[in-house]
């Protein structure tokens, strides 16, 4: 029997409940950014007056539908959303996302009537994401039914959040960071489908790399358990758990009614399942991106290659914080290195190329040079750039900077190439920082090229260390079995 | 007599040695940043050959300049410094730039060199910046020898660094986080011109209100501490220390040629000042900003506000971890709120709206009830946001939602306008993130009303905390003098 969560983000058809010709409500938005995706199923509306909704014809109800759907969405007031799955379930539907809010969440009554909907799902053989949750996210499908357009490139990192902000609102945010997700999955108050059930989906999902979980409270310890050590042994997971201070646990029991536990208790945990611990957003995703996107390094000795000094200190002080291994390159290396870069800049670790306009030197000779050291495990980089500088200078000063700002936007994206495959090429981690953002062309193509390029030094080595200790534990585990 | 940089910032004539019309050069790219700026006075070149340089009458040597200048900045070999340092001695050009490398940081030769170069200033009353830097950066007058240009607006945040990069690299970063500066200061190896004397010149300017710092080492820790005292004793320090790990050591050593100590001893040196010390870089211009545009709270005990659980639970997770006072509102507060939010919402702290389409509650009426509150000393906010939203929506299925963009984005502009003088208001500090950037119209407007909108929930929260520890520490200086 297939996974409930394999047939809700592998849907061909899809209904939405409450979506209306009305932009301005969240059921609308919900079947818009699927409906104006490259999704290729049906997508059918359900309301009970419209003939049409969005162009699509509408049915009244449920019930309606020429044939069941492989998914329905249901964003409908609260007191109407038993009806709706007795609907759902007289037409032979047996998957539901519920994003309709006020149970579990609000107190005794909302409690009383997730009771209910339980009893009514188990009865009719139903299983569904929420109730009050904004669904979920198939990027590579098309199938969206958050909040959020997903408009760029979709990628191998799965996601799986008690907060649907962290679903929806975030897609923006993660364009930015050039991270892209496989399939994500708000489980609001994860009454029937929970954290547990997306790990074990995500165990077995080929197009998911890496995991990234917000936890703000998980009630079957030992369900979770289970299913973070299945996923674990074959992929990296990585989770953000808010509730272990006591401000923390009070937001989160009335945002999701999530039983938080003390901080230890989920430290505990996470570390048994060998699930890497972020502590902050930033942490959340681009951990996940660099696990997601990387080779696991054998070991924690890092190199760091930059062509300014400030950001080569600053990795280097984070990476010693971090517990990374910062030793000095063998003599026989440092010589090499020494031989080409200027006589001011550094060829002990970090590197540090100062002023130098052959881009072939950061992006290929030295990076293969230091990848190519058997006692170097992973490669810290900050300062790659194209042509964002030289075309913020034509900007600024055009009739005094002739230029081809085309020329060199091509001549630097074609210098970055070496780098889109290095690291499986040589089996070992990359991960760089930059203060520009996508609009230099180079970050651009890294990141497009699944290179994480995160924007300060410390975000940089902070998802270095996250590969280490993943690795640390796939080899624990290797050694006990 | 006036302060070194007081002449060097505010210099009214300024001439480039080493610019040439060759655009690819470190000496024009500095030259062009403060001509093509709005910079007034004139801006000379220095070219042995050249009787142009981008359009200016250029001059063989510093001699022929029909007058002395403010200031003259150095882009020259290595080998010919001394010589155009006499040459500006010879000409009564008292106030240098030396942007060249090659002193200290490159070992015994070079520190030769650079004790020679001071000798040389000393007998000629000559006070430079560098060697071994990127220069100054005024802002306001336009007065940039970075090797960036200065586009956004300027703002009280003033910088002093030993890293170039973290003056000039980051000019781009600073603008997409909405962060203006008043004088920048990359002191390199700072030979003549010292961090202290940074501190010492902040203290008195009118135009900033807070200082950055990034220390790679303190030669002469007394004087540091003395300017570090008055000038906290003024107006917010945050400091960046990276040299205290033995990697963050030696790669500052071959960067600047700075004394690193250890972690401890620079963190005793920090608190003792009354520096707040930052641990990346991210902290380091954030801190900075929310410390310069926001006022000093009288104690930690925080407000949080969101429409979005998941982001209000970070917060109070990490507002926790940050040693903020969440307490519960007051229950007189908590009826008030409960009244305006829907029963989804939580009308605790934090504040969760949930789905609402009303932005007056979230932009005005519940910021203003909230800092009403005596038992709230700054309110911390994620969420608000603009027409982006709507507008991504038009750009992704524009022909289903009859929706007039400009119409929403002047509404919702018009909207943030209660939060633009709040915290001025209220005396209170506000601090915000968003998942978007500056392409939403009401982070635009807040950040360029400097109203702090950071990228991550726990970016603001610690520098909303910085905020506390200033506040902290102003109240303990009361309490002792």
């Amino acid at each position: 029997m297939p996974h409930p969560l394999e047939i809700i983000l592998g849907a061909r058809s899809v209904a939405f409940v409450g979506a209306s010709n009305n932009p301005m409500t969240m059921g609308t938005i919900q079947m818009l950014n699927t409906l104006k995706s490259h999704y290729r199923g049906p997508v059918i509306p359900v309301h009970p007056k419209e003939a049409t909704v969005l162009g699509q014809k509408a049915y009244p109800s449920l019930r309606d539908l020429p044939e069941p759907v492989d998914l329905a969405v249901l964003v409908v007031p609260t007191r109407v959303v038993l009806d709706v799955v007795q609907d759902a379930i007289a037409r032979g539907i047996q998957h539901l996302v519920i994003t309709t809010a006020g149970f579990r969440e609000t107190g005794t009554e909302g409690r009383a009537l997730e009771a209910e909907l339980l009893h009514l799902a188990a009865e009719g053989g139903v299983r569904f994401v929420g109730p009050n949750c904004i669904g979920v996210l198939n990027a590579e499908s098309g199938l969206n039914t958050t909040f959020f357009p997903y408009r760029h490139a979709s990628g191998p990192l799965g996601l799986a959040s008690q907060s649907g902000t962290y679903v929806t609102q975030v897609i923006d945010l993660l364009s930015r960071w050039g991270i892209g997700l496989s399939r994500a999955v708000s489980v609001g108050n994860a009454a029937n489908i929970d954290l547990a059930d997306c790990l074990d989906y995500f165990a077995d999902d080929e197009e998911t790399r890496a995991v990234s979980l917000y936890v703000e409270g998980v009630r079957d310890g030992r369900r979770f358990m289970q299913a973070a050590a299945r996923c674990t042994a074959r992929k990296p997971v990585v989770a953000l758990y808010v509730g272990g201070t006591e401000a923390g646990a009070r937001s989160g029991a009335s945002h999701t009614g999530a039983l938080a536990g003390p901080d230890a208790l989920y430290d505990g945990l996470f570390r048994q399942a060998g699930i890497i611990r972020a502590r902050t957003v930033a942490d959340l995703y681009q951990w996940g991106w660099a696990l997601a996107t990387q080779p696991v390094p054998r070991g924690g000795r890092v190199a760091i290659l930059t062509h300014s000094g400030g950001p080569a200190t600053s990795m280097a002080d984070a990476a010693c914080r971090a517990g990374l291994d910062l030793r000095p390159f063998p003599e026989s290396l440092s010589e090499r290195i020494r031989a080409l870069i200027p006589q001011t800049g550094s060829a002990e670790n970090p590197v540090d190329l100062t002023f130098n306009m052959d881009p072939r030197l950061l992006n290929q000779t030295l990076p293969e040079l230091i990848l190519a050291c058997e006692q170097i495990d992973g490669l810290l980089m900050h300062g790659l750039q194209g042509s964002s500088f030289f075309q913020g200078m034509k900007d600024f000063a055009g009739e005094l900077v002739p230029i081809e700002v085309e020329q060199l936007t091509s001549y630097t994206s074609h210098m970055a190439k070496p780098l889109f495959d290095m690291a499986e090429r040589t089996g070992k981690p990359i991960v760089m920082s930059s203060f520009y953002d996508r609009s230099d062309n180079v970050v651009r193509a890294l990141q497009d090229h699944r290179v994480p390029v995160f924007d300060t030094p410390e975000h940089a080595v902070r998802a270095m260390a996250a590969l280490v200790r993943y690795g640390r534990h796939r080899q624990q585990r290797a050694l006990e079995t």
